[in-house]
């Protein structure tokens, strides 16, 4: 699928599209419709009970979106939260100059200063793609979005540029009220925000993003998840040193590229998310490492979670792994004058941050390209049953009051059970199956005359179809909470 | 309690105190720690399966806190959305002068303009409450948040100033996504954003809050939800026209006061969800319809939802019921130049809005003030039992093998149900019962010696506490599940 099939098909069916539609909207900043909300509801759900909630050192919490500049002077947002940008002479457009450059198959570090493009764009004799014009010098562009607050609007603060820094500015109190122990990990599910130059790709490149992040604190001598639970979980990376890409056993990856074990243990972690609780294949997820010029130069080790997907032109970026040091705390401790070490084990040290970030957007988008697939017959969004927006729905064959009655039964006690099922009754069976279909409904339940017939074989069971193999099984009416509810849930801790 | 003391609570607690804390905090902005990041998604859900999913018509969305300058100029917020500012011409101190004067004991209306106050000021010789310095001509100040977006930070944005304009902006969509039929309802939780120009008061006056607002969009000559489901609930209002007092039952109202029976439908649910789900007594909870200057003009009927909170010295708003007409869709499709008007039961209307808007951190202040009390002998926070962050606490009495392997046991169960629950073995059973009363569990399982041997008539039991009877009973372990979930779930409708 292209991206515009991909936006077509969200718009349609009430997934996302962009804010402020009937206003024209605004470029990199989408709404979700309900089904879309959903969606992305289960998204946050599984990635807090799988990340988060399986451990009683990992802790939710929930910073504000707008910040004051000294915390993000101290973070070095405020210097080098940049991209390049680079205009035309002629027709005042703006680029984003290492797009601008990879769109042209000219390579360019992620990392390039303004001195390196111009002298791309100088030697490959770039022009404007619009007009032909010639570029201005490029230069540095803070991406973070200001605002200001108080009665003379004088006081600055920007909107957060990532959702860590809550759990940074938060960490000291959280340890002490907390645990006063490590490892502590505090995640954030929230809005992030960044001006960026040219928003694009549907949600790849956002303004207004969700984030959903895991900040592990922890000694660095002390940190031993035990990589024995995932030994068996192969991985692929591509090392910034060889550049050659490796499938390995994540126990194996200590001793062949020199990660550590708490690091590999997290990639494992990463790994079994993505193809088990998402069902992404095997082969479209590797892990590339970063280095040079194109990771932030705190982090010690630093790797993209790509996913393969086409409507982005292959793999991309969904998410990250990054051994961040003790550099988060130390930034704070000599921005805030308030000392961040902790005693632990009975000596004083800066605890280190190993965070798990994820883009919620991307991997909407991610699930939406990897899974709907409309051929000349049918067309189906195979989401993973746990992640499906609704669980089920439940039809009554005909219009007629004992069916009636007994849909609104089963509908009623579904609920009952907290799960998440929708009610049709319009159009024939086919068309509300090729409806749920399209929206990714696993089960579609059925009351027809057979279920209230007491002197059918039948009677007191339902039909239920399968969204993937278009089975259908006759389930009995008293068995039918639970058999539904085998579908929504993700068990594989 | 004081505003300070629950400040306090708050903190030493880890339900919230002030964003970016480290460097000083923020006025008017709070993060919420982890046990307050909990009952607050507590609140959250139990107003969405409340309000929103316990009909077929609602449905949850999720907007930008982002929003372009058109739909703001069209909504009038651009215009209107103001504050009367009153600066000090000696200490350049500002203040919000409907607070100043209300502070001083001097009537002023919540709509009065700079004229109505500097006269207000003038006749009453109010001065500088910093310095008595001579106060300066007061003037509107716009509320918004105002940021630009784009490589030359050019295109003029803002945060918000309410989520509605998230359901506003996306009706017509989802109207012709989802149903093509009136009622329909859409929900957003998520953050507002308003430059107070003096937050105080804990959560109340916030700069970054979040509100959980239902639109109902409706023909307003097919709008009939069954007034009878509410008839025995009695509501207190405080009508525009009279300013007396008025107790009675919902059916009631309609013909006492001419309200609308939809609208007084809306009141007996909210006074249910109050009452009920939430546990506000109800001598502490009225209804204050505004009118005049104080109401919106575009609102036909306005109420405030006012909660009595000690703290904040007395009745205080913590939600509102607004019957707005249809100036909403109206404004946005003479600003947006796309007819939102709909076709209904074979006539073409602009859907009117009923909206139901809750302050989350106020509704979360109002709990703590209410329900947290501390006396020589205890501390307890006395929530509703589905509201507390953990419904329960898991104790093994003492360090041992087999102690520990059946608490471990009773967690992983608890857990495996969805059940939220506390693990705690540090100190004694007396100390670990007031940590848990201090954060509201109501429920402390204590698996001791009996629990584990089988020559005990005990045996395959634990021992339950009741937070606020603070009686103890043994109950069997594999029923343990079904009791705790049944403290969890506020099974009203």
């Amino acid at each position: 699928m292209k991206i515009d099939d991909i936006i077509a098909y969200a718009k349609s069916k009430g997934f996302f599209w962009p804010s402020a539609e009937i206003y024209g909207g605004v470029a990199g900043i989408y709404d979700y419709g309900h089904l879309g909300t959903l969606l992305k509801r289960r998204f946050e759900q599984l990635w807090l009970s799988y990340f988060v909630e399986s451990s009683d050192d990992y802790y939710l919490i929930e910073g504000s979106n707008i910040l004051p500049e000294r915390p993000l002077v101290a973070s070095g947002h405020a210097a080098r939260f940049n991209d390049i940008l680079v205009g035309c002479s002629k027709c005042h457009t703006y680029f984003r100059a290492d797009v601008l450059l990879s769109e042209l198959k000219i390579d360019v570090s992620e990392g390039a200063g303004p001195a390196q493009i111009d002298a791309l764009i100088h030697k490959n004799q770039v022009k404007c793609p619009r007009c032909a014009g010639a570029l201005l010098n490029s230069k540095p562009f803070n991406m973070m979005i200001d605002l200001y607050l108080g009665p003379e609007k004088s006081d600055k603060g920007s909107l957060r540029p990532e959702t860590a820094q809550s759990a940074y500015l938060n960490f000291y109190r959280e340890f002490n009220v907390l645990r006063k122990s490590l490892p502590m990990g505090l995640a954030v599910i929230g809005k992030a925000y960044r001006n960026e130059i040219s928003p694009r790709q549907g949600l790849y490149r956002l303004r207004e993003l969700t984030q959903a992040e895991l900040q592990i604190f922890f000694d660095p001598d002390d940190f031993k998840p035990d990589i024995a639970h995932y030994s068996h979980t192969k991985v692929t990376v591509i090392p910034y040193a060889t550049k050659k890409q490796v499938t390995s056993e994540v126990d194996r990856l200590p001793g062949e590229l020199g990660i550590p074990q708490f690091y590999a243990y997290h990639m494992g972690m990463i790994q079994e998310f993505y193809t088990k609780a998402l069902g992404v294949p095997a082969d479209k997820l590797r892990f590339l490492e970063k280095g040079g010029d194109e990771k932030a130069f705190y982090n010690k080790l630093h790797m993209d979670i790509e996913v393969d997907v086409g409507s982005w032109g292959g793999f991309k970026e969904v998410g990250g792994l990054h051994y961040r040091g003790d550099y988060d705390l130390s930034s704070h401790t000599k921005g805030s004058s308030q000392d961040l070490s902790v005693s632990v084990n009975g000596k004083r040290i800066m605890p280190n941050v190993l965070e798990l970030s994820f883009g919620v957007d991307r991997n909407i988008w991610m699930m939406l390209d990897l899974f709907y697939a409309k051929d000349a017959e049918r067309s189906v969004l195979r989401l993973r049953p746990w992640m499906a927006p609704f669980t089920a729905a439940v039809f009554q064959l005909q219009k007629d009051e004992k069916l009636q009655a007994q849909a609104a039964k089963a509908l009623a006690a579904l609920r009952a059970s907290g799960l998440r099922v929708f009610a049709d009754n319009s159009g024939s069976i086919g068309r509300r199956y090729a409806r749920m279909d399209d929206i990714g409904t696993p089960l579609c339940i059925t009351v027809d005359f057979d279920s209230v017939d007491e002197s059918s074989p039948n009677f007191g069971t339902v039909t239920v179809r399968d969204r993937d193999s278009k089975v259908q099984e006759r389930v009995k009416t008293d068995a039918l909470c639970e058999y539904v509810a085998r579908h929504a849930l993700f068990a594989n801790r």
